[in-house]
């Protein structure tokens, strides 16, 4: 048995995990202290100062919710739905459709508005839903990683707000690896996950809510359908109180902790601009290979790259031997896309150009073996190319 | 920052999370893989099969919930309860007051019954109230953690069953640390958590369903309420379809696999030996001390020793010194005994004779110096009478 707990190195390029730095890995292994030692009181507070910062936000309830981060997009709609509520969802994907599930079983008399696979929406479609009805929560998909397509926020809480709604925004994988900006942008409640751009091994959803949305919370007359994830409790833990609700997941938010000083040292415009970059050289080896992306032109995530798997090449075959000749994992196609897109994922720890060019090296060699390359050398090339007007 | 994540060394000697192998630190240190990589599905059939092995079980639904112990509660009562279904619920601590607010939140109809502080149930009162209505669930914490009562399973599952219930037990504290015979005793359902006599860091909570509990769920009308808690869904995650659920917390999962396969080097009855013998060691010095302890007699949880603190003796002074000068933890009086109780643990592998010699040698000078102790050594010699006699 022993034997078996040797995990073999895998790079990971997929819809996440992600490639964990070794500083995260380590920290996971310091000594558990107890949840209510001073010491993790302490790690509990510069987490939060940490999130806000990820986040862009002073909202004070910025927390990690203990579990991954569908935990997280239940958190906040259990927490803001009361039964009988009206929501709308947005749908363009799996996790659109995750949300719609998520919030019919809260209890949320919920209506969907849908767009193709690979497409995003327009403020004015939301605007238009939003005058049949009155919602008390919008929410939508800022990275819809089935489809790699990335959801324009900006201009939609304007919208939200004028109808009299809160804005729910998923960012479980846009968090640290393209702007979110939850005050300037106006988002009232937000949730994330930590094994995307974050780099960390999944396990715990950062939220943010600001004022308007507590206080929705606080004023609520039904109980939350969750105990495990009622922030009425929860936020007296992770407030001044320490009241204890449950034992938190102490290595966890070691391992948190330590991904998001990272990312501080970092700096977050720098990590976008370098999540921004190595998309663009994926992109352009990709189409030197013949390769086309899934979502439209001018709404691709720069950390989850879903491509239309080339007609006649052999998508399990592929991914089957980037995993074992090379250690690359790339997620398979999810839903709609099952069988017909890859997703490659340049996200946090995993965004560098060393796994761009070992990539596209490595996804070549297999084409080629296939007999669907195009010419030898020129996807890595034509990443280079980018690499060097950067 | 950096220098802020070099977590002190403590002794962990409280409620949980207990003093952790480190082996298993070092296990959650490993190298993340994917959620589908086939080594990661290798591990997650290892810990099904070590999971039944601790809970002496064959049943197909044993598996991990991506929380901490109460998501497994959360978990268990969301799948067997619908909305107005009838549970009765055993009160005797906090545990059993969380899981009556749980069930009440899951929608069902919950009547509980209740006895005093650090007493347990008589299979004669369950019966007795299983005569004046039928339940569906009938739901008890075997190690109420609040109290140190140690409730007797093995005679209620034949009460439940003849009253066409299922009975559901919280094994949080006690899984690992004394006998729990799942197939044995007739319990349908069951959940514990990673942090008590498994040694492993919080963040993760074992469950195992029977048959009969499984097709309950199968056989639900309405969706489960929580969808990341959803049984349906993951037990095809976890079976031999593996279709996605959510990302499982790869390196949690590690080190639950390194903490049982340490429980399994040991010996299952060997760790149960092991955690009655310190405990009576612990006992005697206690009681040199003239510490009386908070549970019935003959009812006494082996891992958590809710002691009364003596009259005149600071509780937070006590707590605090143990704590900055001998770096243990011990567990404050939680709900009734706030202020009333310590919670000494000895759990997994904080259950060894050389923790309990330092507590109580370090116990008797705290309390020698605030004029409180008997003879000065004698909690040692005590405890030490009782090692010499096993």
């Amino acid at each position: 048995m022993k034997n078996s707990l040797q995990p073999p190195l895998r790079l990971l390029m997929g819809p996440g995990p992600s490639a964990i730095h070794p500083r995260v890995l380590a920290a996971l292994a310091k000594p558990t202290v107890g949840h209510l030692d001073p010491f993790y009181l302490q790690v509990m507070d510069e987490l939060q100062g940490m999130l806000r910062t990820a986040f862009r936000t002073e909202n004070h309830l910025t927390m990690a919710i203990s579990g991954t981060g569908s935990a997280g997009m239940e958190a906040t709609i259990v927490n803001l739905i009361e039964p009988g509520d009206p929501m709308l969802v947005c749908v363009n994907g799996v996790f659109g459709g995750r949300m719609a599930d998520v919030a019919g079983r809260a209890g949320a008399d919920v209506t969907t508005i849908s767009r193709p696979w690979g497409e995003v929406f327009t403020a004015q479609e939301i605007e238009q839903a939003l005058s049949q009805r009155s919602f008390k929560v919008v929410g939508i998909v800022m990275a819809e990683t089935s489809t790699g397509a990335s959801q324009p926020i900006q201009e939609l809480a304007d919208v939200v707000h004028a109808a009299g709604g809160l804005l729910l925004v998923d960012a479980v994988t846009s968090l640290g690896g393209m702007p979110v900006e939850v005050d300037q942008w106006g988002i009232d409640a937000i949730y994330s996950g930590t094994q995307k751009c974050l780099s960390c091994p999944p396990g715990l959803a950062p939220i943010s809510l600001n004022t308007k949305a507590v206080e929705v919370i606080m004023s609520r007359k039904s109980k939350v359908q969750s105990w495990y994830l009622d922030l009425t409790m929860l936020a007296n833990y992770w407030g001044q109180d320490r009241v204890y609700h449950h034992t938190a997941p102490i290595n966890m938010t070691y391992g948190l902790l330590e991904a998001l000083s990272l990312l501080q040292e970092e700096g977050l415009e720098a990590a976008w601009q370098r999540h921004a970059l190595n998309h663009q050289a994926l992109k352009a080896g990709l189409s030197a290979l013949g390769i086309q992306f899934a979502a439209q032109e001018g709404h691709q995530l720069p950390m989850l790259n879903a491509v239309r798997i080339p007609s006649g090449v052999d998508d399990k075959e592929v991914r089957g031997r980037l995993l074992k000749e090379f250690g690359i994992e790339i997620g398979a196609g999810l839903g709609e896309f099952a069988g017909k897109a890859w997703r490659i994922g340049l996200m946090g720890h995993a965004s560098r150009q060393e796994n761009v060019l070992l990539f596209l090296a490595s996804l070549e060699q297999i084409l080629m073996s296939q007999g669907h390359a195009a010419d030898a050398g020129a996807s890595v090339a034509a990443a280079n190319q980018v690499y060097a007007g950067q």
